[in-house]
């Protein structure tokens, strides 16, 4: 635990056991630090930290005091649920990307898995003989649902989890992004309410974005996810059309929702009769001994669980799907009016590629090596940037977070970065609020060479350069 | 002629010079077959196509008066425009779709060329070299506006039209009505009114469906497109946010404007500062000497211009692209969006494919054979169709507008050709009015096989059978 966190810790439990009550100041930045021994910047890091879970507020000139309590729900506090009513995000996320293009950059800030480790060879040969399969008949089938074999197999492989979805509940779309946008629209109306986790995966800000919707934001813990007592009151508080959510290797976050606390969201949702919208694009990137399984097999009940082949086997291919459910049909019809379908030679190379063993076999190789990078970029995280920088990592996927001491702004890092070359995934880009503009995402797919280790470097100067300044 | 026609002319020819005037009553149905001679459903007719083009008009047991002319417009009659301000057509659309996709069905409303008319072994060894090609530093490239090299070519073959298109303002997309879609969503807001023809695409009117956009619908006639008199109306009357239409072959009337016509259509445009979304799919499938131009070579500005590979190579690759202008930027970010980019191994055979000669000799053979199946097909019609049907015939392209007696419901002949294995495209489709509904599409581009010929001579004897019970 860094040090800041055991401040963070503690004050929570005095204000917990009523040692502070709502109102009360709480010790001068500098008395704190003569009082605890510790630095001017790590009380404050903890005040800030303490201000942005609700427990505390500040006023410029007259320091931190302690926040009102939330009634009826228990521990959570009053920051836990933010709304906002127009989101404006897009422009910024675009630039974001584009400068990913370019392969000149290091590229921490790009989403997809090192593209080297794809499988090109097999895929190769999967395109090859897509070509010689591609006759009259199949040449007629460019409407949606999408190919019959390719749904069928990716029936297959829900069973294979043991869970039971029909081939005729499954949409082929472009990538997980067509599916969830899809999905979203189904059950949805401009104006409506749509919760999503705080911090997110910045396609579901853009289809708000697009769709006119307005989202209440949830806040999500790096290591445990959504609080549910949260959860339960924006349900409660608000007329709610839909959830949008990932439950495992969450993005950007990186956690993985336990089996438990899955069942206990669906049937809160159920209760409730929202809608969820499933993104779960990385869970074949899972480190252990299982799979992890989809709140979708926790009930199936409202469930549109998205997903792609982008991260588990190559991203360029845009084919992803949905397993709808009963807005299958919906979603379909939505699908006419807009791309009307996927490309067909694509879709029959990924039935050929996957009716082979080879994706398993790839998968095998693909976690072993994931999980292997990720360990050294890490510990070459760990070795080379300042001690408060808190690094979270869980279990699986590529994504690490990396949340900085408060008064550093990681939009100016992104620039700064962009300006040697480097690439990160600042904050700013999985919210609308301001509470992640210290944090940043870290892709670790890549080997760790000498240019990269170099680029962590820079990147832990750069970061210094601002603590210094502040 | 037929013979109701030149009854049309005969009284439109009398209401020009005076004989009739606003308010009079023309002469009954009965009176007018002992005057002319002829039959009384050929008056019916002839009364009936007068008051859709809005000359006279009816009201139950008082029979046809003439209708009020419009002032300041000089022939445009008064129900050459049509305003309305929800679509809801999607639905009948997905349905009629659907049943094409069955490969038992005659297809006469297939909305694709003949798939074997694909040069499917080239396309093969194009996407096996695209397959080849597939390297790291392309993978990186799936993010709008697409894959350079395609953008390139498609600027090429701009320029040997004489048009100059920078590659900067080409963005791929999911076949045209990604492309149409995307650009008309970065010109407009919900709400705003938009001119489209009459008869129109039906991607027109799902797009519209979709993006909460009110239709403003031009009469297009089938030879000569729409009236400009009456578009520059309706560019008085209302605040018009931009006009969808196609130039070339229109969809499904199969007109195409002439040079003078397309140069006025946009400096009327441009006087009224209205952005022109141009559907150009057909135009490679021209008959004749010269490739007809589009609007957008007789002035760049505020024009999109919306063509895809779909028609003229392949339907299943679903590669379209949009040549932006001044809003390929704003068109890449909402892609962005929604689904992010086209297939990457796509992208590189078609720029494959086009690289090489073969497209141009494919074209000249498909231009060929789409002519000569038109030619039999239509002949075909005209010795089997009941002789007061109206088969429109334009140059190029592979539909047939087919214009049945007005009692004849074509959504009723839709239903029962369905129920014997044969599809059409029921004018229903094109428009949100019922002004079509005595009209179908017919696809040409199949083999006239005896199948084919046996659905011809099905199809007459179901319209045989409405007029017999009308």
């Amino acid at each position: 635990m860094a040090k800041y966190e055991s401040l963070v810790a503690q004050i929570k439990h005095q204000i917990e056991s009523g040692v502070w009550q709502t109102g009360d100041k709480l010790p001068s930045l500098r008395k704190q630090a003569e009082q605890s021994g510790m630095s001017l910047m790590t009380v404050l890091h903890a005040y800030q930290m303490l201000e942005s879970q609700g427990w505390v507020t500040s006023k410029s000139r007259s320091g931190y005091s302690i926040a009102p309590r939330m009634e009826n729900v228990t521990t959570s506090p009053i920051k836990a649920i933010r709304s906002i009513e127009s989101i404006d995000i897009n422009d910024f996320i675009f630039d974001v990307l584009q400068a990913t293009r370019n392969p000149h950059m290091v590229s921490f800030g790009y989403a997809y898995p090192d593209p080297s480790l794809y499988p090109r060879q097999q895929l190769n040969k999967s395109l090859v003989a897509a070509a010689r399969d591609l006759s009259v008949s199949n040449a007629l089938d460019n409407l949606p649902p999408g190919n019959d074999s390719l749904r069928s197999i990716i029936a297959k492989r829900y069973a294979a989890k043991g869970m039971n979805i029909s081939p005729d509940e499954i949409v082929i779309t472009a990538g997980a992004l067509e599916a969830l946008s899809l999905s979203l629209q189904s059950v949805t109306q401009p104006g409506d309410w749509v919760i999503v986790e705080s911090a997110t995966f910045y396609g579901a800000l853009q289809t708000l974005e697009r769709l006119g919707l307005k989202a209440l934001f949830i806040q999500t813990d790096p290591k445990m996810g959504m609080d549910l007592n949260s959860l339960e009151q924006a349900l409660q508080t608000h007329s709610v059309k839909a959830c949008w959510m990932m439950t495992n290797m969450q993005n950007p976050l990186g956690y993985t929702l336990s089996d438990e606390k899955k069942r206990a969201l669906v049937e809160l949702l159920q209760r409730y009769q929202v809608p969820l919208i499933e993104d779960d694009v990385y869970s074949e990137l899972y480190n252990g001994e299982e799979l992890p399984l989809p709140a979708k097999a926790f009930g199936h009940e409202n469930i549109m669980h998205c997903s792609s082949f982008s991260k588990s086997l190559v991203a360029g291919f845009r084919i992803g799907w949905v397993a709808a459910g009963k807005q299958a049909l919906a979603i379909q019809k939505l699908q006419l009016m807009t791309t009307v379908t996927t490309s067909v030679p694509i879709q029959l190379s990924l039935a050929h590629y996957l009716s082979t063993r080879n994706y398993e076999n790839h998968l095998r190789q693909l976690r072993r090596k994931l999980h292997l990078r990720k360990q050294q970029t890490v510990k070459c995280l760990q070795q080379h940037f300042p001690s408060d920088v808190l690094i979270h990592v869980n279990a699986g996927g590529y994504f690490v977070w990396v949340e900085l001491p408060k008064q550093v702004d990681t939009l100016k890092l992104y620039h700064d970065a962009l300006a040697k070359m480097i690439t990160i995934a600042p904050g700013k880009m999985f919210s609308s609020m301001e509470e992640f503009s210290h944090c940043f995402r870290i892709n670790t797919s890549f080997e760790l060479t000498e240019p990269r280790i170099r680029a962590i470097k820079m990147l832990s100067s750069l970061i210094q350069a601002q603590l210094n300044h502040a």
